[in-house]
């Protein structure tokens, strides 16, 4: 890179100079105006989502790289619309700039939020530069749903399973690798790798969602009911336990988990304790899956359409109580919770 | 109020505490899942907006109580949405904040904005909460215009005449009485704190739309014309000279402005110099009023409907500078800029 413009900064330019050098991320047409215009399609739900970052609180150039930093506040919000079973349209992006940044990082930040956008084909249709004493990154997300095909987390029912994609405790467990290399000393380097992407680049499971409407559709027409198959759910982002106790929490259910059922990565099993591997995939948190509660028969037919990475972990149940267990041990039951459940199963 | 009640800080309460409390100032049904829900109209486009609000920069304890910084937040994102034509259908807040902030400080950032909001029966949908070293304010407003009525700044037409709703130079000339008490002695305080008002608690011109697409709609048939009466615009935040000339910019046109036309707060004329009223007119920014361009005929019965708070003050030109006419005095035309049209002026 040329070091000229490297050590440019955001006072060299103002914000109105920087906000130029950024439209390049944004699709021409859009700008301009007080507002972005965006088409919708007919009879969708507009579906909406915020989130707010801050230096040194929510991303820290110590751990993760503008890039990354900007691929993972994105994921984050796609991943809420993903929740929802919301297709997304695009994102609006404010930021909060001190005089001092460098126009590069700024510029490496937009690099990352808009390669994982460009992914799923979403533009940044709006946005806003400001100063600031600290960086700060609000960005807010919109997506578009059939009203009969949203995802809430109040109407998990009885006879539900709990089907969850991918794997739980990878995002955690890159992190500490990044803050502390001198761990993991024995995974080979293309596992440490896979864990520490995990981390950087979560991927929001859009994928999910398409596969989810169809078997839903054809299910609900085979078993000739009179309303569609509800799927309940959120995303683990803030952990495979949290997800499960506020959908049991918002449907006034419990659920038993099977904690031998829970997917874990690859690498746990030859690194880390049974007890230590469960940690992380029900506290550790920023996994960015989908949780989701729908009955067995759909349920099943989605685990198989998406393969390996994909679970049936547990059942509703009508006490409001998450109850884990652990086949084929000696370990006896725990109630889940979240201020202190795994506290109780580390004694 | 009560003294522990307003001395109780977010630190004391966390975020989460924080959330609990203003869930009284969002509607109950959209609360609770990871994105918001709302219904939208068939066959209209999506309209997005969003702003960035930093303490001590965009506004400060000194000058503006939160009840105000939440009034001009919310009233400047409905601004552009009026901008564009749009009904606004929601806005989503996030909130940056230092640990000893006040709770009760909050509370009245979140009151003045429900109170703007509210008067346009607008929710708040959504939202988050941060720990940040300084109080950040995020909005993202977002509404919806039929396609077909939307209005752009690219194109004004030639034979346009330039249309502003309400008064210029209110806004700027509340905050000097603001920050310097001890000036405008001879003004009433009737007058003084009209001024004043005008800079707390701007009204965005969401109330002109419906008028303005009545007459778009009667004088396009009245006409018989092929195609619709197209309406081009922004609003005046940054500056009615700023508004014309962006205009005139993007539809590649220029105009003719009737310094005279332009309509002042009633205080200006017994106050201020004519220069002095001009320079606060066309640079003084944040009245929030809607600078519109359409044809002379349907423009006069705007002016007319919406009554003596609206003037056409110019007409659309083929070259592309924007002249400043000073009619019935001896000061020659001027070339309006954003750079240095009024310095030159002020000489």
């Amino acid at each position: 890179m040329n070091n000229n413009l490297s050590s440019l900064r955001v006072r060299d330019i103002g914000e109105q100079g920087l906000l130029e050098r950024l439209q390049r991320f944004c699709p021409p047409d859009i700008i301009g105006d007080d507002a972005a215009v965006l088409e919708t399609l007919p009879n969708q739900s507009l579906i909406v989502t915020t989130d707010m970052l801050v230096d040194g609180v929510h991303f820290s150039d110590l751990t993760t790289s503008p890039e990354d930093a900007g691929w993972r506040a994105a994921a984050a919000n796609l991943s809420d619309l993903a929740a929802m079973g919301a297709t997304p349209m695009g994102i609006t992006v404010g930021l909060g700039l001190p005089p001092d940044v460098t126009v590069s990082w700024v510029e490496r930040l937009y690099q990352g939020m808009t390669e994982c956008l460009s992914k799923y084909h979403i533009p940044i249709v709006g946005g806003d530069i400001v100063r600031s004493p600290i960086t700060t990154l609000a960005i807010t997300a919109f997506g578009q749903a059939n009203p009969n095909f949203i995802i809430r987390r109040a109407t998990a029912q009885l006879e539900d399973v709990i089907v969850v994609t991918g794997t739980h405790g990878g995002s955690r467990v890159g992190l500490e690798l990044l803050l502390h290399p001198h761990i993991g000393q024995h995974l080979k380097p293309e596992q440490k790798q896979a864990l520490i992407t995990t981390h950087q680049r979560p991927n929001p499971r859009l994928d999910v969602l398409p596969i989810l409407w169809e078997i839903v559709e054809s299910q609900s027409k085979i078993q000739n009911l009179k309303s569609k198959i509800t799927v309940a759910g959120m995303d683990s982002s803030d952990g495979l336990a949290d997800a499960i106790l506020q959908i049991c929490r918002a449907s006034n259910v419990g659920a038993i988990i099977e904690s031998s059922k829970i997917p874990l990565p690859s690498a746990f099993e030859e690194w880390l304790t049974p007890e230590k591997s469960l940690e992380y995939a029900l506290y550790g948190g920023e996994d960015f899956e989908l949780v989701l509660c729908l009955p067995p028969k759909p349920a099943l037919a989605l685990v198989q359409q998406l393969g390996t990475s994909a679970a049936i972990i547990g059942t509703i149940t009508p006490e409001p109580t998450v109850i884990l267990h652990h086949e084929k041990t000696e370990i006896p039951d725990q109630v889940l919770s979240l201020s202190q459940g795994f506290q109780h199963f580390s004694q």
